[in-house]
């Protein structure tokens, strides 16, 4: 089951090429996934950028253990869509600004891997137009990896990213137990 | 978009039981879930025991970065299955023999999240009983979480979950583009 044996011995023309990798679906473990691939990296002393496109997503067991380790910088972006029809304009405005801070990052600057949370959802919602984001993400500097997460990923988005995976929901807690949110595990 | 407002409010008697967490399918992220469960959970000042029931599943990266949080402590069980039909006795030894050590951490031990990493591979390749896993797994001491990874989840297993994500892989680097494991992504 080594799951790296499929890669191994290829192209390696190709190894210093950047991935830009998806995590959707309606299931758990999107956001925990780009979590643990952040921790992965530090642990080979890469630098990670975490931009949070929604606020809250990521709460203080993570903004604990990110403190922890050297090299994993969060930075929350929108001060809070509000999700309401009268509001589109500002919640339009908060997610361009805050595109333009990703759009920055994936052009230029240093890190080794920069992670878009919740980016999927902003970009379903409408809240930014998909043709930019997928022109910035097909020019990102060389070498560097984007992780994007969040439920609903736009076909124009899977289509140009390198490692798609679909988190499906098959049983999820609350519904099962009627179980409130776990420290440790939810946040 | 915040995923802890389904549960807020519900059966907060409830709250201290542990879950039992599957992460299976086909897809990259399973362990990486995983993986960042464990430093959300350290974070929290909780402790984290991993079993890898496959040798080399975690890497350097993933190794590093857990000796860098208190409170994560990775254990390889298996000294490497054969898989092969000719070794089977020897295999199912070795499964038996982890799977003692992970029994005796399920009913006692004082680790807040156990992780059993792989045990759904070394289930489905018939190398374990599941009957005395399920068994173990039910009667898990209180409070306890139970993360249980690797594809081929068995239905028995996903039958007493309490939270089952599937990562379904939609797009897979090798295929997308040849290219080869990467550092921090893959390792």
């Amino acid at each position: 089951m080594p799951a790296l044996s499929v890669f191994d011995g290829r192209n390696a023309a190709m190894n210093s090429d950047g991935l830009l990798i998806v995590f959707t679906g309606n299931g758990k473990g999107k956001t925990t996934a780009a979590l643990g691939m952040a921790m992965r990296a530090a642990g080979h002393a890469m630098s990670v950028l975490v931009l949070q496109f929604i606020k809250g997503a990521w709460s203080y067991g993570e903004l604990a253990a990110a403190e922890l380790l050297r090299g994993i910088e969060i930075k929350p972006l929108g001060t809070g869509f509000t999700w309401k029809k009268e509001n589109l304009d500002e919640d339009r405005r908060l997610a361009a600004a805050g595109w333009e801070l990703a759009a920055a990052e994936i052009s230029g600057g240093d890190h080794a891997i920069v992670v878009l949370d919740e980016l999927n959802v902003v970009l379903s919602y409408g809240l930014l137009p998909i043709e930019p984001v997928v022109q910035a993400l097909r020019n990102r500097r060389p070498g560097l990896h984007v992780v994007v997460t969040g439920r609903n990923a736009p076909p124009e988005l899977t289509e140009i990213a390198d490692l798609v995976t679909e988190m499906r929901e098959v049983k999820h807690p609350f519904r099962t137990r009627g179980l409130k949110a776990q420290k440790g595990i939810e946040f």
